[in-house]
């Protein structure tokens, strides 16, 4: 089989380009792209997300759920602010050893998961590199004041989930899961969630991170957890790569949520949000998620 | 000395943010970055870039130039278009034998770059890697219909190139270049360039690319190159890595530019577009640089 090293730089970039289908695309081939600006009554929002192979990712993986996987943790991001997404950057970072139709099932795959929430791609490169990696840069909008934040929890507020937790790397989820971004847009757009993130590192990390960053402790219920099928409580607290959302909400406001909400997605109330730096954890291991100390899924 | 597999990933991104100057970060910390849209009468830009070490730099380059280099190839890119960057997202790939310091002095370099064209740092993301790899991704803004693209040249045209050519990996110029922000901007305004892009593969490769975008040919004299010093018209052609402006200009607008260029970059006339796909490059090698098949600059 053809490996890539037998390819120009602008013939990958064609092949890049082939994958992608042409109303998906706009700008590409310029040094930049050039977008309209949202209307006046929007903000901007952006993100940036890697994934690397060995961390993220294996080469035993399909190709088109490394792609889709790249995508969709930025989607996630975009859905935990309650935004928009409408147009990506990708970076791949490509080792001549990937063959040429590996590295296409997994444009394919990257530019499914767009297409499903109309997101463009304005610009793609390719680097030769020794790993394989991708950098999925995204561009978004939120209507102005509307963008939900992580530091703005208030004590007394419930916390919630949406989905189940646990065993997402050891069941293949870290790579097919949906981005929340409608239910993430419905809580933004009716103010619903006074601060959220998503669970890319795990409720053990993510949850912390949200009290540290509104200056609060948190108070959970083991039992209370949606733990995945074939997981446990320490697993839903503490594999990671759950991408569901995590976000608080008023006391005042849990009724009308409960009655409101449109979604399939299981929801789940998980615990409070207290004063002070207090983590009551009911007897659960807060480990988390770091991927700085976490064991390569492969050698 | 320390090594980075003792830190978490928070406290990288906290020693990240510690060197980058308060007034020029936004956003950092939450899902996504947050920002106000551009005036009504703008379009957004939008540019990512990836440097990889052992093809874009070495690790014995000194880390602030590493870190100039990663943000400053994407404002090339936004010279190019003509266009005001505004902010990057970054995100780096980081084995854990590079020291902190090391990572500070390349976070240094890459907030110096950004403040010297009041860039501002709306995210930025470690991921463990075993390469040591940038991307940045930039937004910005440009006044609407006046972004400059490269599929827009005509036969006539003249042909433009800022500064000098070649030997810029030799000098380590490619490390240190100054990307014409400036230039650009006022080329775009002004309407004074009918086609532009920068020169990062070297003109060798780049303006065969601005002529087939086009769907036109070239003609350029060897003797009229602006060569650097210490190289030669090979050099020029070939080496790449110049970061200087490729631009036309229409023969009626050649007066008006020459006489109201108010820079003390150097601005040289190589050649004209001509019609159909003819190269007529004057006995010059016109092999360009491509980085699927350069030498790695280290093993």
């Amino acid at each position: 089989m053809a490996t890539g090293h037998h390819l120009t730089e602008d013939q990958w970039i064609r092949r890049w380009l082939a994958r992608w289908p042409r109303r998906l695309t706009s700008g590409v081939g310029d040094d930049c792209a050039v977008l309209p600006a949202p209307a006046a009554d929007h903000d901007l929002v952006l993100k940036t997300d890697a994934i690397v192979q060995g961390t993220h990712f294996t080469s035993n993986d399909p190709p088109r759920h490394i792609g889709q996987k790249a995508v969709n943790r930025v989607l996630s991001d975009f859905a935990a602010t309650g935004a928009t997404p409408l147009t990506l950057l990708v970076s791949v970072g490509l080792p001549a050893t990937i063959s040429p139709a590996v590295v296409e099932q997994c444009y394919a795959g990257m530019a499914r998961a767009a297409a499903k929430f109309d997101v463009t791609l304005s610009g793609g490169e390719t680097t030769r590199s020794r790993e394989w990696w991708f950098t999925v840069s995204g561009l978004g909008q939120v209507k102005k004041g509307r963008a939900v934040r992580r530091d703005t929890a208030a004590a007394g507020d419930f916390i919630f989930v949406t989905g189940t937790l646990g065993g997402s790397l050891r069941t293949g989820r870290h790579l097919t899961f949906t981005p929340r971004l409608a239910e993430g847009q419905w809580l933004a757009a009716r103010r619903l969630a006074s601060a959220m993130m998503d669970l890319s590192d795990g409720l053990g990390k993510d949850l912390p991170r949200l009290a540290a960053a509104s200056g609060l402790g948190f108070a959970i219920s083991a039992g209370a957890l949606p733990v995945a099928r074939g997981s446990d409580a320490h697993g839903a607290v503490n594999d990671g790569e759950d991408f569901e959302l995590l976000f608080t909400v008023r006391p005042g406001e849990i009724k009308t949520l409960m009655h409101a909400w449109p979604f399939d997605t299981k929801l789940t109330t998980i615990g409070v949000m207290v004063s002070g730096g207090r983590m009551d954890v009911d007897g659960l291991v807060f480990s988390g998620y770091d991927q700085f100390k976490k064991l390569k899924v492969e050698s």
